[in-house]
């Protein structure tokens, strides 16, 4: 009977969803990216657990999105009663946007004073290039080699780790970001002469075609580059380097803020620098639309005296309440020291369970941004197949998870800040598994 | 005592306002755009009224945003529930996304019956020109001469309506939109002819430059533009000649759309052609931050196969509860007649009314997208300092009015759809007094 029941039900999952993929494909087009060999179909979400169509639950360690869980009850709440009572924009006063840029910005140093709200990472990058261009008068952009800042045509022609048709504009140039994994102290050195010397060669480049420096646009964490150990010193050169040369710096946060590395607040913030400019998104809201500019006041006030800026939707008070909620949420959940704590528990315990796989070289990464760099142990190459099977299988495990890098080789560890202890070594747990699995399935 | 009370509460409300002006101030900067000369300090929405700090009601014929209304209650519920069910992304399939998906493209023609969601018309019109110039192989863009796209770097340097730093582009060429008001039929074939020619000069110049055709981009309505009154045939010409070049045509329906015409759900069904490709962006949320570019199958699929196009938040089930929620209400409470039969009433009423008035030159628009043009009695010349005082004054006589055009000199009026006889009539009677006292004072 359960054996009936279970074939009849997931025959008939299979054709609703097969109905669904369809009739998105019908709406939305073929190439609109979907995870899985056989996409998923979620339903509903609370925590770190998703739960599908036909009611199994997943453990999410991959979204970085619903910062403070999925569907979280305080931000519901927050979103729903200012929904009830007033949608606007910035051109009216509204407190609850100025408490939620006091708020915001009480988290930031000295010289880091205003923000300007946009709906997205994409956008807060383009304003914030904007800026770098009309403050320096320069056009040129530095960039790592394996990098994404967001989906319009001036961030398309500096996108070097995701398919665009745009090619590399003249204007931009692209570094490697150094990586010391595996590697003495001796060689370390070298490496970071090596790269920053790479970085004076590609300010001369600019200066030279006539573009100059107007902006280093980077992610602190360096994530969609597969999170590389860079040497010590790399990113204070770096940024010395530009701003020496009279370009603004950008922090892209969109990744690597609000607490991901559970050390600081802000990715920046574990290297010696001051960003001019620092992006923010992707958890900001939970999940709701928002992303933001915060600068200095003199960059603010100079952008804002020779442009007319106004973003219809950002900064109404809505997105300022589920911001504010956020907030909130961080605060009394105490979630930065869990990000740090659960953090060090899985990468330790990582670590630890993989040492003697020989497909595993590496776990990298800081607070809860876990990177699992997976290789073929013979040639000790890359092994990106190896890399999306243990992605499928852990999917059939009940865990989700994604990859990352320039060879697409580096599991990817990434979950809602909520995680506790127990929901880590769920993780653990299934991760040794598969990765015991799939090893002795390739012996055989 | 009530005096003194009032005294003490207005007092204690300025100096509330004063000290969230400040901070304000200290937060987002002093550039960030607000309305009138005194600002006001909105708290909560009903429909189309606005209530300030000081509870103060106001009749707000301005915002387009609240398209079904200030803090709609169905709108509210549905982005409510959905926030207690699951935020997610499209990487995963979702049930919600696709039904808005299928209920928007039910309201366009063959053969646009592809979407692709963005978090704002900014970010639409950013995707649009990307597919626009992959398609072509062409880069230059036509544009009207007083109009605005939104504020990326890519838009900022086609943007000829709004203060930005950037000069036009090399690639942009931006076009005089004729406007009949005031001609007969000889000169109006006239006007056709001459603007047609510069359509003609306007390609011929992209194409010796080499940048050729990649775009039109303009909002069907001209809104930005002041609502001129286009010669019949101007834009079916326009558009026959730039699809001729090998260009696209892209209706930027951020205005014009859902309704707001009173006669058809998009600005360009207004006309006989058929546009490329759909930018939707400020109602269709509510004030929830989506947009979307709508376009044909074979458009979306070559886009899709040759770039990796992913939005972090666009297309989550919060947001297409949303665009649903607006949808559902549009239908229910029937706002597209409403829009034409209010519409109709407000224009007819307000010529009547103006008639005999020589600072009124015209009213224009279709729907409830309303022109009021004030010019110099005089002169003629459009007079910018006599719509800033109708605007304050109206203000005054709680109702929330703003401008537009190339002067500054036409009266914008552009409530939300679900505004009511009832609550035109108090519009209509408010203006009338103003128009009437403003005329006096002048007089005098």
């Amino acid at each position: 009977m359960t054996t009936t029941y279970t074939t009849a039900q997931s025959t008939l999952d299979a054709m609703r969803d097969g109905d669904l993929l369809a009739r998105r494909r019908r709406t939305l087009g073929t190439h609109s990216p979907l995870f899985y060999d056989e996409p998923l179909e979620i339903v509903s979400g609370s925590g770190v657990w998703l739960t599908d169509a036909a009611g199994r639950q997943y453990l999410d360690v991959y979204n970085n999105v619903p910062h403070v869980g999925h569907a979280n009850p305080v931000v519901a709440e927050a979103i729903s009663a200012q929904l009830r009572e007033l949608v606007l924009n910035t051109r009216y006063l509204n407190e609850r946007i100025v408490a939620y840029a006091e708020e915001l910005l009480s988290h930031f140093s000295a010289p880091l004073d205003r923000v300007s709200f946009t709906n997205s990472g994409s956008e807060a990058n383009e304003l914030a290039l904007r800026m770098a261009r009309q403050h320096t008068g320069n056009t040129g952009v530095l960039v790592s080699d394996f990098s994404y800042h967001g989906n319009t045509s001036s961030l398309a022609v500096l996108t070097t780790g995701l398919q665009v048709l745009e090619p590399l504009g003249d204007h931009v140039r692209a570094l490697t970001i150094p990586d010391t994994q595996g590697l003495s102290g001796t060689d370390e050195a070298a490496m970071l002469q090596q790269a920053l010397e790479e970085v004076d060669a590609a300010i001369a480049s600019l200066a030279n075609a006539g573009h100059g420096v107007s902006a280093l646009l980077f992610d602190p964490l360096f994530s969609t580059e597969g999170l590389p150990r860079t040497p010590k010193g790399y990113v204070e050169g770096l940024v010395a380097r530009v701003q020496a040369a009279g370009g603004l710096v950008i922090a892209d946060e969109v990744q690597s803020g609000f607490g991901r590395d559970g050390e600081t607040m802000w990715g920046h913030q574990a290297y010696d620098i001051t960003p001019d400019i620092v992006v923010l998104g992707k958890p900001m809201g939970n999940g709701h639309p928002i992303g933001a500019v915060v600068t200095s006041l003199d960059l603010l006030e100079e952008f804002g005296s020779r442009n007319l800026y106004f973003n219809t939707f950002a900064g109404n008070p809505v997105s300022a309440a589920a911001g504010l909620a956020v907030l909130r949420v961080m605060r009394d959940e105490n979630l930065l020291t869990r990000a740090r704590e659960v953090g060090l528990h899985v990468a330790e315990n990582l670590r630890q369970a993989t040492r003697a796989l020989p497909q595993v070289r590496a776990v990298r990464g800081r607070g809860l941004f876990i990177g699992v760099e997976v290789i073929e142990p013979t040639a000790g190459d890359p092994d990106p197949t190896f890399a999306k099977r243990l992605i499928e299988d852990m999917r059939r495990r009940g865990v989700l998870v994604s990859r990352v890098g320039r060879h697409d080789n580096v599991l990817k560890i990434r979950p809602p800040l909520v995680l506790t202890h127990e929901e880590a070594d769920v993780l653990l747990e299934r991760l040794t598994e598969s990765l015991d699995s799939l090893n002795k399935s390739k012996k055989q």
